[in-house]
């Protein structure tokens, strides 16, 4: 994430990630879901806010599954199923249940079925947001297992030439184990700046940065501007001399695997009020020794890390080294938030009869 | 493949696709590979020259692959088996057999696994160059399958802001059956131009886009300039502005899918004179119903080409597309080839006393 989209320290009023935990928490339950998975809804976005994904957060996201469950379009209590399953595959009808909390069981089944024949793969169909993706992909890491997870969204990006949005954010997650060093761990929207961003540079008067945004015709908006209202985003790569066939391409992918794949349709179906999901775990020792693999991930993280940096630089990061950083700092200092959020959320507890700890 | 990367017309010669692929698949053998392997190698070649993918096709690849054979760095009759495996899973010792005929052999594993459990996964070690990697792909579409395919290759390609090469061009593949539409078929380099297309502009004279290359100091290049005799790339997204930490870190992950988790070393390793590949094999009917799926792919791939254009495009591509229609053309026309390379193939046969069509 950008420095610029990070509040600013100054204003900020910190909060303990066990104390925001259980007051979000509080706030799930009020929307009638069960403490069990209150509490893991709460764990998800917790945990984006310690690792520094603000997109993701209590700060930023809570406020809107709040707004879905009070609206019914979210199901506080999905009855959610199994509809087709083989030795390595499921798909699941999510009863309209919040991604955040139905992702992490549907990767325990990935999980298992790695366990049993080596890979784990799926799908969730008529489900609600994920929350961030690479939470999900991390369970697969103390089982020694690589994780994936995508997520395809509502219509917000246009494919390339493209005067209309017609895919997601649609972001891609990776979490891969490792020994001494940080895991590999990648999450990335497949659009050039996540939406999420957006909202938060409004927010924070911040500026965009050339290529993240379309013009009204669909013409790609190549300098700084104010962050507007309303927006249609530029897949990665931005133009197609850039390569932004491929970000399209990508994010075309995860329309697939988790729209329409799951048969509860994909981002661009008319009003479709939903997301659809794919998770999956991959054994490393269904393809090599786990041991051996991860002093290896070591030594290729240690490489990639020690790359000598371009002027202007201090150092090359690797995916996820960042976020662990920020977790360090997060865990000992407490999370900054926005005065506006603490405010929000004191008022909302207060209006739903929780205590709030913030 | 933007346009000026294709070959001049008004010089090129006409080969039909047939009369290639026995020329080449002749050359194959005198490398003593064997007769079926040799045509299957040819074969991939070719399909790569039908679609227009002018950079992997016998234009560009034949001669390197030659050479590899010539120096004994690529083994023509490679013993290579499955060291280990699970029911979803099987991991492969290439023993420097060319991937462009053992990633068709892997991905028929990965076919028969996803048949039995409902997803196949193959990885293999101390390989040579893959090919077009949608070709090993699209060998999932007529089983019902979505396929993928990934290649660790040797580095030349900057992590974010680093002044050195520590990853490949590392392209993802992934195909996708559908109906009556042409098939979503998208392959592509996660560096944000494939190397190849450098010493494709350099032959054709033409310029190269900004945010292709960096300086030697690792800085971005932003401007237009000549193609250089030796490069090292960006990845897809180009700088961190506009998102090239993710083009960055999906290459790291085929770096570990297709290098780590094969145990046979990574692209950056000092010395790895190999590529490392990936394929897999997704069976639609572990997931959904193959007859629905294929009917809203058919619907999906619609909605995407019939998306508005933005002013100056005259319409939206989807991946596999612009390839089908080049494929339909050069069926019927042959496929036009630099006189360059025909003076090298036409040599080469000479020299090898290869029959020669073209």
């Amino acid at each position: 994430m950008l420095e610029q989209f990070r509040v600013n320290l100054d204003e900020a009023i910190f909060a303990q990630g066990e104390d925001l935990k259980r007051t979000a928490a509080g706030v799930f339950e009020k929307m009638g879901v069960p403490a069990e998975d209150a509490l893991l809804a709460a764990d998800v976005l917790v945990l984006a806010d310690l690792r520094g994904v603000d997109s993701h957060g209590v700060s930023n996201m809570l406020r809107s599954y709040v707004t879905g469950y009070q609206s019914g379009s979210i199901n506080p209590r999905p009855d959610w199923k199994v509809v087709r399953e083989t030795p390595s595959t499921a798909n699941i009808d999510c009863d309209r249940g919040l991604g955040v909390i139905l992702a992490p069981k549907g990767m325990d089944i990935a999980i298992q079925k790695a366990k049993q024949v080596g890979v784990g793969m799926v799908t969730m169909g008529n489900a609600r947001h994920l929350g961030m993706a690479s939470y999900h992909a991390m369970l697969a890491l103390e089982h020694d297992m690589i994780g994936v997870c995508m997520t395809s969204c509502p219509p917000s990006v246009v494919p390339t030439f493209g005067a209309e949005p017609r895919l997601g954010t649609n972001p891609i997650a990776f979490a891969v184990p490792s020994g001494n060093e940080a895991p590999f761990v990648f999450d990335a929207a497949t659009s050039s700046v996540a939406g999420n961003k957006i909202g938060i540079a409004r927010r924070l008067g911040a500026k965009l940065e050339p290529g993240w945004l379309v013009d009204a015709d669909g013409t790609p908006i190549m300098e700084e501007i104010d962050a507007p209202d309303s927006y249609t985003l530029l897949p990665l790569g931005s133009t197609r001399e850039l390569g932004s066939h491929k970000g399209y391409g990508l994010s075309c992918m995860v329309d697939i695997l988790g729209g329409v794949l799951t048969g509860y349709g994909y981002g661009a179906v008319p009003g479709r009020p939903n997301f659809g999901h794919y998770v999956a775990a991959y054994s490393v020792d269904a393809f090599s020794d786990a041991g051996e693999f991860k002093t290896t991930m070591d030594e290729w993280l240690q490489m990639m890390k020690s790359t000598k940096p371009a002027p202007g630089h201090d150092r090359v990061l690797v995916a996820g080294q960042a976020e662990a950083e920020v977790e360090e700092v997060r865990r000992a200092d407490g999370i900054p938030l926005h005065p506006e959020v603490v405010q929000w959320l004191r008022d909302t507890c207060s209006e739903l009869d929780v205590a709030c700890l913030i």
